[in-house]
């Protein structure tokens, strides 16, 4: 499951025609955007076949590197994931995580229900050699550029050796995804002195400096997630979790504070246009969905996750990370870079 | 120590003059204003005579109820905790403290040092009847008025039954200085669901349910945080110091961004004292300095601690907000509700 086609070799990427709040228009119409972008790539949409026609339709051409694999299920986001997985096994996100176990297709694409992913991921393809939990890797804008923080939620209960594998595999992304040769990694904690934090932080910095890793990690704290200061912020998932949905509820009750204030100190017709630019940019500066997507580190396979929220052009940008994670081989990097460090025994 | 004053008689309260980022000015003239406020409280300013008397004699007048207290030494905003409060017994934080356990003022307000203050609670006064941790209760700024997240960082190694003290403890300070007969409690989780969370939420949620406590506590996500459903949310120390860091520095990153996105869009000199009051109302709106400080939950007395950086009226609204627990006894209302719920006997 970790190899990866040439360079320059066709790419398919099997996509969740079904998932995600916008579905199935915003998949459907978003592969067929990507499939547009990437002439080298095959963009198969996975799901209901009549649905996926239909949708299809109402396009003005469809190119010729757009295939069909009929699924007759669908996970609904609010559904259980592990039960949702096992039960479902004509389901869009349990066939095309078939299909890349098959050889048939190199990375899978879903803004569908993040867990049902995860689990799907875990039993169809198992991890990745050496890693022992997968993470999320999530893209947050910070005030020059963004950074992204790893794990945001795909396990909840987490050792100093997860937290380590997430400092390696987000920054491989980096690396391979925003070509920045040595990341900046900070560990999410509640002071830079190394004696502050919890027990888990102290026991994941003995083990960097154990490791020799070279990405390293520094503590940091809440505030600096959004200064740029780094390009990688690793935290267990729960914390992650939290952090995310805080950012992204803050930033909705900030972004409304200012369209009330505005209106308020801006009433003239004349201005209303630029607020509204105002307001419009803010909302483009924070939203998550407008990244493409997170993968998931981990697993071993290529799986980009999205936010439920995506529209067509979140889903195209997605399903373009994972053709590039897929085409050059982020899990070889990832597998390279583990390979480099000297860590402790796995415990059995 | 958990008796309080008569509502009509005298309250004294020792104010830390040497704590904050802007000590001693802000701490000391805080003191003044919250003194003119509060007639029937004496302040005693706690610090260097001689630095308290320099910046007294800028003031205009000193009323009769400012009261001085020498102390020679100051804890610095960086010095370690334990080690500062065990050995600068002549520092303001805890002589202030001293003061309190002596009888001679009852409550304690300090910008300072956040870890000395709770060191210097913990070791001067000792814990609230019942109570296991104590817990910061944070004020956040929401769509619509605010809510109080404990803790904030008092304690970072948490079970489930600190939680629920916290939830006890932090509806009784909503109850008391907002008024609010019934908080909506939230516990901060990773899922509305009750099996979403870690095991510690589980825990809690369990615990909750066993304990028939009146305030209850659903699990919810860090979205919920800010759009005023929640008069208190409830976390873990470590967990509730990163939300409160990733906001401030989230509200910091989005204001400057629209500082900047406002002057490029409307660079006009008409409308420039619009764009300027737009981005100052949402900076108060966001300044967690503006409320005044944050008591210190759980320990058998009354103590607010302030952000580093409050200013003059930040210090002189969170001395007004110790004088009320204190006046109010906060804490008699936190044992009384203690009381009332039925809990398993602590761990020995």
């Amino acid at each position: 499951m970790t190899t990866s086609p040439a360079e320059n070799s066709n790419v398919r990427i099997a996509v969740d025609a079904m998932g995600g709040d916008r579905a199935p228009e915003a998949p459907i119409l978003g592969g067929l955007r990507a499939a547009e972008a990437l002439p080298d790539a095959t963009i198969v949409l996975v799901g209901d076949r009549e649905v996926i026609d239909t949708t299809l339709n109402v396009a003005p051409s469809v190119p010729a590197n757009i295939e069909i694999l009929h699924a007759s299920e669908a996970i609904d986001m609010a559904e259980k994931p592990a039960i949702a997985v096992r039960k479902k096994r004509d389901s869009s996100i349990v066939r095309a995580v078939k299909l890349c176990r098959e050889g048939k297709a190199d990375a899978f694409f879903s803004a569908g229900n993040t867990g049902a992913c995860v689990a799907a991921t875990m039993f169809g393809w198992g991890r990745l050699r050496g890693v022992e939990r997968p993470g999320i890797a999530v893209t947050l804008p910070t005030l020059v550029g963004d950074t992204v923080l790893c794990d945001a939620g795909a396990n909840v209960s987490c050792k100093a050796v997860h937290l380590l594998h997430y400092a390696v595999m987000a920054s491989s992304y980096v690396r391979l995804v925003k070509g920045i040769p040595e990341p900046r990694v900070g560990l999410l904690s509640i002071g830079e002195e190394e004696e502050k934090g919890n027990d888990l932080i102290k026991q994941t910095l003995a083990l960097f400096q154990e490791s020799e890793l070279s990405c390293g990690a520094v503590p940091i704290e809440g505030q600096h997630i959004f200064t740029g200061e780094f390009d990688v912020v690793v935290c267990e998932g729960f914390l992650g979790n939290v952090t995310l949905k805080t950012a992204e509820g803050l930033a909705h009750t900030l972004i409304t504070m200012s369209a009330q204030i505005l209106q308020e100190e801006l009433p003239e017709p004349e201005t209303l246009a630029a607020s509204q630019r105002v307001v419009r940019r803010l909302v483009q500066r924070t939203d998550y969905a407008e990244t493409g997507g997170a993968p998931l580190l981990g697993v071993a396979g290529n799986c980009i996750i999205a936010h439920g929220r995506s529209d067509e052009r979140a889903v195209a940008n997605g399903i373009q990370v994972a053709e590039k994670i897929s085409r050059k081989n982020l899990n070889q990097l990832i597998l390279d870079e583990l390979a480099e460090c000297e860590l402790p025994p796995p415990e059995v």
